[in-house]
């Protein structure tokens, strides 16, 4: 069952690879290899899709100095009409939905074939902001200019644990269309095990049947991506940090984590009976890192197909 | 190599199994039988040695009302005298040393056989207390009175997500005499491999060997046990807490995620190259959770057998 099929039923058991468009600042006769060198490293895995980010600039949500400097990304859409015309399975693309008029985006929801195409809008970085189109006003658009374009959100299980509301901010998403989530790096498993227990038990509450969860994974081998990774909001534990000054192999270390992280998230959905998909995020340019996410997708979906009872 | 052979070597790879001796107000008649079948639950383990708690009324700690009310238990070293004479290897016996006067801690120390007797000293709960003997002044009483015998400390990776300087307390104990650690109870992964991570890196500059930690794993079956265990300081997460409330079986998910923790733990210390001990606190009086306690230090001794390169 295809990856749109599967969303739309409810059930989970597929395996993604999400990536960032390369930035606008690449020559443009550079973008063809660099497309199909990543269609070739991703063709073997049998992928149920991937994931196209769009880039703002968040420095708005974060006053820390970013460790890389902001620099914009080819439009994902973009990037994926004109690149990976040869990939088979869907691609979800990604909406920050602060960067557009209302028009662009509701032609560009027009256009989508729902087949192919599934979106994850996200509202504007910061709450100070106000950009021409809100979170909502997006989720509206999608409902009236293409009802069945696929929806997802973010989740973020740190948010829940400072917070411990993030369950029904995603039952509100839902309410407003959301037919999954996508969350950001997880690295501590009780902060995700918390969400999904949160969510599954607020929505038996209401009756409503949970969407399935897809819970991004990455490996990180270098302090640069550490940096990235926290500037971004993720809990990067301290020993990752401690393995990345001192051990011999911590890119391995990580990416045994990660798995360990996802077999525990896996069984605990499939007990919960929750819907849940894995997702590696590829975050550096840094050859030996990208190939070891690929190596963390190879190895999670072979671990979903062993046992395939997934929903 | 027996438990004490091992710790004195600064090798790991034990298990053990912990017990809160009963209550004083236990009628004399039943300690016989009570031992008798703990004897017989954990004969068949092939456990390592036994740890028994000294319990202090720890109210000075915590100003939250304690979910059991407090009841002086019978001493350790006394229920293990007279009850314990067919338990065939070491018993670590914990002194929580506000408790007691230098002269009778002294006499104690002396008295003991090093080779079956190891102790953990405990500081007093609260800095408001002025206990009549400090865990400074305790460490210091069996560094005299008995060197040979085996000095413990408490390890608390809580501690080190909060203060970020748990590491550099065990070393300091570490100096005042102390072979070995025991953690607390263990639910959150990464706080516990952060701890060892900073530990092992702070001896490496030192120039000192890691001494073995004992990491403490815990079943929780039922919402009294876990308020307990908060009470005591141990986050316990969430998602326990909705298991307890909905699912059908949250002993079970309890159980598996110790063993995974523990598994986790298992790695990533052989991994960095610190000796490490695994131990099972019995926390409750429930039978149902008892005996997952048991099967769950049965599976540890299992998976370290196994793979018995642990140091």
């Amino acid at each position: 069952m295809d990856l749109a099929t599967r969303i739309a039923a409810g059930q989970g058991g597929f395996v993604l690879f999400a990536l960032t468009p390369p930035r606008q600042s690449t020559p443009a006769e550079r973008l063809p290899e660099i497309a199909r060198a990543t269609v070739e490293r991703l063709d073997h895995l049998d992928l149920d899709g991937l994931i196209l980010y769009d880039i703002d600039d968040e420095s708005s949500r974060n006053p820390a100095e970013r460790p890389f400097p902001f620099s914009p990304t080819v439009d994902p859409s973009t990037y994926r009409a004109e690149h990976f015309g040869s990939w088979r399975t869907p691609v979800i693309v990604y909406r920050a939905v602060g960067k557009y008029q209302p028009e662009g985006l509701r032609t560009w929801i027009a256009e989508q074939d729902p087949r192919s195409t599934l979106t994850v809008m996200v509202g504007a970085a910061s709450s100070g902001a106000t950009p021409p189109l809100s979170l909502a006003d997006a989720q509206a658009l999608r409902a009236e200019a293409n009802p069945d374009l696929l929806l997802g959100g973010v989740a973020i299980p740190e948010r829940h644990r400072r917070r411990e509301n993030e369950h029904l901010r995603l039952i509100a998403k839902q309410e407003a269309g959301c037919r999954f989530f996508v969350t950001q790096v997880v690295y501590d498993v009780n902060a995700a095990k918390n969400l999904v227990s949160d969510y599954r038990y607020a929505c038996e509450e209401r009756g409503t049947a949970p969407v399935p969860i897809v819970f991004t994974f990455s490996v990180c081998g270098s302090m640069k991506t550490l940096e990235f990774l926290r500037w971004l909001g993720v809990d990067v534990p301290r020993w990752i940090e401690n393995d990345l000054r001192h051990a011999t192999n911590p890119l391995r270390a990580s990416l045994e984590q990660s798995a360990a992280t996802a077999a525990e998230l896996v069984e605990f959905c499939r007990r919960l009976d929750v819907p849940f998909g894995l997702n590696v995020e590829s975050v550096s340019i840094r050859r030996e890192e990208i190939e070891a996410s690929v190596e963390l997708a190879a190895r999670l979906g072979a671990q979903l197909r062993v046992s395939p009872d997934a929903r």
